[in-house]
């Protein structure tokens, strides 16, 4: 099933990842692309020099025909991209790219965040410390829909996702596979994620921010991480929370 | 000028900072407050039990009249309170707290950020790694509206804000009062975060997700720190990057 991706940086990035079918690039007829216009406007530019030099057809539109295949107002920025569906990796793929990866593997596993603006951030920030693959639950929770790659810049496009129904039987696999696996989350015995050894192959299990990580879950892990809060409110927002651990362990790696 | 604060953690935190004058709270007549229900709804009971005590009013209104006050739709989550405006620091507050605070003093400056979720959602880490202010300019910007307070989760009650006209000026004050301040800025020169000696007094700035710190305010700052980015995307959410840098510091200050 196509779908329609939209956003400048979302489409630019599906287009220099090269992993999916793009059919189609639709620019919207008022959408700038002067390249003196800097900015977003020499992205747009960007976006047109890549899906000529992919073959792909770019057609101008009004901005009407954008809002009715992306359904988005006008979040599109002008900008729309008509793709197959996002290429998931298979778990065995993971656990695969794991034991080539070896000690400097990094998994991001994800129980049940929902809201696909965090979830689009936090795999920003994934993409940004170059993580070996993300898990995430495929029950209850955002897939990796428009919505999520236009949250995430694009970014999710580099990512190995890879959507799994049971994650406690994942977090077996990757131990197996030689991964310690944390579970952030504030816990009494949670060790501070500055204390803990986030140097050799490990995964880090972010939850929802209303329930945290589950407990079938969680009595998987090896262990558990949690950020010092050192004010009134007792907890950050999830994909926040998930990036401070992702940079904490990339600190750890420099 | 009244005006109606929404969300269960905003308006349970506005009653615990006690900083404004809160004048009624509406709780929808279907929202479930049973103790026994746990999360949110232990939280309802909470917000019950503050207003009480408080001695503010709480009215159970139907659903209908919480959104017409709130204009929020459903995202009120049956939780409404009117309220006096948010209570502004003045700039020479802000200095005199650097003075007090001395070489723990750790402020957070905001060049330019426009989107409400992402100014929430850093005010929010601010308050959590504890900053001593946040200082604002307050043209072309989201101010603390009760968008804001909603997506710092009730935050931004706990913190001293203080809103700028002239962010150089605010700058070069800072500096008299012994901080060494930083932009959060990936620029050819830039230091890494993690190599930046951000445990004596300093400020932050940290610029809007598409412009960056302006060239004004750049040039009064002391030094610019970024992230690293290992990835094929070129810069993270700015919310994040913000939350990350605090971190950071307050990592290097424990």
């Amino acid at each position: 099933m196509p779908e329609w991706l939209y956003g400048r940086h979302a489409v630019e990035e599906t287009l220099r990842a090269g992993r999916r079918k793009v059919f189609r690039v639709f620019v919207s007829e008022g959408a700038k692309g002067q390249k003196s216009g800097g900015g977003q406007a020499g992205r747009l530019v960007t976006i047109e020099e890549a899906a000529r030099e992919a073959g792909v057809p770019i057609e101008r539109a009004p901005a009407a025909r954008l809002d009715a295949v992306t359904h988005v107002g006008h979040h599109h920025q002008g900008v729309a991209a008509e793709v197959s569906t996002f290429p998931y990796a298979s778990l065995s793929d993971v656990v695969e790219m794991c034991r080539q990866t070896g000690p400097a593997s990094l998994v991001l596993a994800l129980d049940s965040i929902q809201d696909p603006q965090n979830f689009g951030t936090l795999l920003r920030s994934a993409e940004a410390v170059g993580v070996t693959a993300v898990v995430m639950l495929d029950r209850r929770q955002v897939e990796v829909t428009p919505a999520v790659v236009n949250a995430s810049s694009g970014a999710v496009e580099h990512l190995q996702v890879c959507l799994a129904n049971n994650l406690p039987r994942v977090i077996g696999e990757l131990q197996e596979a030689g991964l310690w696996v944390y579970a952030l989350q504030a816990e009494p015995g949670a060790t501070l994620h500055t204390e803990a050894d986030l140097r050799g192959p490990i995964a880090l299990v972010v939850g929802s921010e209303g329930q945290g990580v589950g407990r079938l879950v969680r009595e998987r892990c090896d262990g558990a991480i949690a950020l010092p809060m050192r004010g009134k409110v007792e907890s950050l927002n999830a994909s926040v929370a998930g990036s401070i651990a992702l940079y904490e362990a990339l600190r750890q790696r420099m």
